[in-house]
């Protein structure tokens, strides 16, 4: 299978615009089946259901009520007013956690708590605020109420048979509060992506160590380790790939083998790149999908997909390497782990008004990092954070980021721009 | 110490409105000096730093090319163009990940790629693309650069003893990439802070148990506890307290030793309520600060401290419950993480369009729960999901929610709403 892109007479390759280079890797995505696990339900926060979940009961399975007050025949308090009141005899009580005995007969009641059972006979509650007590027998009802007022009736939370929750959810707080009210103590999700990240060239030395001279500590794994593990992916380390064509391929053969996707990062130069593009060809099945992007920054990403796993070679340059991550690799594993349409995902944003002109090419997608700037009226100031994209300090003082689409030359001063947040 | 709202002449407590109960709370809190701890750089994402971070060294700590060209001298390139070039001799190249030996003098150039060292004499990098080479020796270059042209100076990401990362700063990907970058490879953090939980009421059994008959699973302990993870707490779960007195009051305070918060829910009858007042009192130091607010669903709330530690008696229908996590919990948990002003926490939001009117009591504040419908053009829809504050499935079919103000009776149809998400 040919790479998306053209190779031009000096044998460089055309850049595939944005939306085309996504399309073409989340097509090839889709495609690859999921794997699912059962997983407990308290381990199962923020992960994604592989199957439709029907309810197993009636939540609650008995009607209860939802105030204190007394449990009666709503017939009886009929026309019940403060000028008119209704007379009712307090007939028993509903002790908490048990069932009721006895049944409200005619003209009686039997007093209850809230997250009381409703006993036999009664089909609603009377508020205790609406109540005045006559003597230890007899009760006053000031107001009337209709059948099932003051009550949470069998199966009206949720019915026996219904559905709960859908393939595909994502289960929050309030989901795992659900399921564990209808006593669902295991789900099926699907897997967490697995990924490999290795870092390449003769320059980058491991972080925690000292550079000697001439090398520099390697800024990109670490970062792209926490973006991934912020998706719940889970990451292999496969350390630092020396600019050796058989090194290189044997650790990515690897890696590819052992997780859904694989990050490599760091070598910059045309070397590295042409290098990274033998070993991805070398891998196969099918190989390349994309090479060069109209972006900046991030361009010289390279897209790949062996035997269904995704390969990322991402720019060495940490602001480029974290792009890219964003456009590709963020959505990529969203789709990996059970998200149907991760171009949907709404990702927390202000609205924020731009403070200078800002100059781009046409044909390309820009991506600016901004500060954002409190104003005492109105939207927030986009302050653009300028710098070059080995500056990884530019995106420790970025809150943000906008987008300068490819139609456009530029931005001027004052615009409104969609401000996508780095949290 | 008093608690906030007075009793009325039926011996009921006045509501005390949401942003002056949040205003006691957060000003209690803010009192409490944050413990921290030291941090190994990995396990650092997503925790706040507690003290402003220096860099210890230039970043990076020698000029670097961020181009595959020739490093050169930039006076050598004045006025060099295309139908005007310049002629350098190719004396050398620099090895990638070695610091370069020799020096680039007037008239000559080195070979390097983008990562390299500039070799000493240089102070441009010419890009390759603009170069023709003549012969192995000579080289045209056909545009003139600028001093410090295609390359990142020493110390230009950051300086040595410039300010990297200030206290109260959450540590994000990218936060981690600087500061692997500048070889930092612990950090001092606010600790993560420690949750109690328990729930009370003689009708509840763990939600993993069948319940017998009158009984019910606990459904608030499991959301409350994934609530608190994802804010990066540390949870301990004290089970189910039954009605008595006694074991409450003991239970609670054990809890209120080993805890920074604690959070009790459940029992929502009158009786229950007067039992979590009576026992919070009695822990004293200061006892209650807030009963019951203006707020709904969430009116039954109990705030309190005791010995530093906030104590949260929510109410026992899931979705009060979570509401008032919501409104209250959520900002003080982020407050005792070492954020300094969570009310300004940025959420996920969406401006939607209402769907239908909607009443509301005025003088109390409104959470509606919502599902958001796309529509082909414009914003989506805002539809509110009706149903009991004791039916959890609102929840779960709740995209998001959105308030109406104490000053509101209510909102009209196709009115703008602001949808704070339930991701």
């Amino acid at each position: 299978m040919a790479a998306d892109g053209m190779k031009d007479m000096l044998g460089r390759i055309g850049l595939t615009p944005v939306a085309r280079a996504r399309s073409i890797l989340f097509q090839q995505l889709a495609d690859i089946p999921g794997k699912t696990e059962r997983c407990a339900l308290p381990d199962a926060l923020d992960r994604l259901l592989s199957c439709n979940l029907i309810s197993p009961e009636n939540l609650p399975n008995h009607p209860r009520s939802t105030m204190d007050g007394f449990a009666v025949r709503a017939a009886d308090t009929f026309g019940a007013s403060s000028s008119m009141p209704c007379y009712l005899e307090i007939d028993g009580e509903v002790a908490m956690g048990q069932m009721p005995t006895g049944e409200v007969l005619q003209g009686k009641c039997f007093r209850i708590a809230t997250g009381g059972l409703l006993p036999k006979g009664s089909d609603a509650v009377v508020m205790f605020e609406h109540t005045i007590p006559v003597d230890g027998k007899m009760l006053e009802v000031v107001k009337s109420v209709g059948v099932g007022v003051n009550l949470i009736d069998c199966g009206e939370d949720i019915r026996k048979n219904s559905p709960a929750l859908p393939q595909g959810h994502l289960l929050r707080p309030q989901d795992l509060g659900l399921l564990a009210g209808l006593g669902i103590s295991e789900v099926e999700v699907y897997e967490r992506p697995k990924v490999g990240i290795l870092s390449t060239g003769d320059e980058i030395v491991p972080w925690a160590e000292s550079p000697p001279p001439g090398k520099i500590r390697d800024i990109n794994s670490i970062t792209l380790s926490a973006l991934c593990k912020r998706l719940g992916a889970q990451v292999t380390d496969y350390g630092i790939v020396t600019d050796s064509e058989d090194t290189f391929f044997s650790t990515l053969e690897q890696a590819t083998q052992e997780n859904n996707v694989v990050l490599f990062s760091g070598g910059s130069s045309v070397g590295m790149r042409d290098l990274g593009e033998r070993v991805i060809e070398k891998m196969g099945n099918p190989g390349i999908l994309v090479h060069g992007v109209a972006l900046k920054p991030g361009k010289p990403i390279i897209i790949g997909l062996s035997h269904g796993t995704a390969i990322f070679g991402l720019p060495g340059h940490p602001v480029s390497a974290m792009v890219c991550f964003e456009l590709f690799v963020d959505p990529a594993l969203r789709l990996l782990s059970g998200i149907p349409d991760p171009e949907k995902t709404l990702k927390a944003s202000v609205t924020a008004i731009l403070d200078r002109n800002i100059n781009s090419a046409a044909g390309r997608l820009d991506l600016v990092r901004v500060q954002l700037q409190e104003q005492a009226n109105g939207l927030p100031l986009a302050v653009p954070v300028l710098g070059k994209s080995g500056s990884i300090s530019t995106l420790s003082r970025a809150h943000g980021y906008f987008f300068i689409d490819e139609a456009s030359q530029g931005l001027t001063k004052d615009t409104n721009v969609q401000i996508h947040l780095l949290l």
